[in-house]
């Protein structure tokens, strides 16, 4: 038998998340788990670091524990960065976010604090994949991600990835029996509506609140959406070198 | 003559930063503007949208002011969406973030809150540009931009941007005489190696400020960072789209 992997967790919805305890049960029969997760949730928070404050690392785990667990005050970045540098000394041998509260599908990935850690990740040459499933509930049921979260790490830990790309894994909400399968997917072109919800404070000064509709422009049977509305779980490669190589021709004709 | 075009203008710095001053005046000579941009500093926020807290908007340019002002509380994205449906009430004809001091080049464009604003525009469908100058200083010197700037951005007023994408452009801080011209270019492939500075605060508690060192991987002269250490101004055209269409057939080979 060869070594056991060394796994990094994290997510975004905070170290004490249902959804990060079901991600560590999964990844403590397959590896060695250690946890950097944020202190507080840290959801919607994209690809923000923490450059103009300070930030905190405290170790929650007790000494005789099996998982070793830090609490983090940054951002999901932040929690990969110090977790790679100040904890592990190295690279671990994959990386895994999540399982997110909510779906990350689509445009959301943009959006999303466990993708972007997953994706900072990736930008540091460690295998990763982010986990969600399409279910916002603090008491969803995560029991029948776990045979598949299995497997898909495993086959990440002996295939690796291709270079600067990284997995974004949804499940539907559904009873084990009634998941489909896997689908590698497109990202659906799909986008939120805002509406604002504008209240007055006790001392009558208007603020608002951010609401909105999540509106999917694109019926291609080939993308997360589709998989996800069908039953599938959706995988999808992502990549962080957002050049759109098709529009340089155009470009290059430009008079500038 | 027809219509000014309607101009939204943002940043990451916040309403009072002299790179968004800069791009205003430039902006008010091509098109009606108005500006929502964040009421403090907001660098590195990435996508981050303010869905856990509550947002306010205020105006802070006089009545009588040819350009319109608002100072909003949230990150850049909300600045965005907060102008498109509570100010301009439907898209405007061209979104402009910036000029943001210090680099959005390569991996930087991940972080950014000026190019991730820009990338909530491009969601939106609005045709959106990011512009920042390779120089950190709040005393920088925009002035060397501002003829490229009007340059490029009446270029996409007049041409558009294919569909789903935005511009990522970059100054190098030289005089005007010393740009070479403009070169448009890939995303080069770089990341940041992070170091911790571990402090201890009065009480002894032990905390932490990020910090960290740009490193060039990509030695391609048709990168942005070749093209700014060259003396040229980088266009990088940039998608939302983030799948990784090339690793989806090595994937679909997976036992999964």
């Amino acid at each position: 038998m060869t070594e056991r992997p060394l796994i990094l967790v994290t997510n975004d919805d905070g170290i004490t998340a249902p959804g990060i305890r079901a991600l560590i049960d999964v990844m403590s029969e397959i590896g060695n788990v250690v946890v950097v997760a944020p202190d507080k949730p840290q959801s919607a928070m994209g690809h923000a670091i923490t450059i103009n404050n300070t930030l905190y690392l405290n170790k929650v785990s007790a000494e005789q524990a099996v998982v070793t667990e830090y609490a983090c005050s940054g951002t999901p970045v932040d929690c990969v960065k110090m977790a790679v540098v100040e904890i592990l000394h190295r690279k671990p041998d994959l990386c895994v976010s999540g399982i997110n509260h909510g779906s990350n599908s689509s445009i959301n990935v943009i959006y999303s604090g466990t993708m972007s850690a997953a994706v900072e990740a990736a930008i540091e040459g460690i295998p990763s994949i982010g986990f969600s499933l399409c279910d916002y509930d603090w008491n969803a049921d995560f029991t029948p991600t776990k045979e598949y979260i299995r497997r898909i790490a495993t086959e990440v830990l002996k295939n690796g990835l291709p270079d600067g790309v990284l997995l974004n894994v949804n499940f539907p909400k559904l009873a084990e029996d009634a998941i489909q399968g896997i689908k590698v997917c497109r990202q659906a072109k799909a986008m939120w509506m805002e509406t604002f919800d504008k209240r007055k404070s006790p001392s009558g000064r208007e603020y608002y609140w951010l609401t909105g509709e999540f509106v999917n422009q694109d019926n291609g049977e080939d993308t997360d959406e589709w998989a996800l509305n069908n039953g599938y779980i959706s995988v999808v490669p992502v990549q962080f070198d957002l050049t759109a190589y098709h529009a340089m021709p155009q470009l290059q004709n430009w008079k500038l």
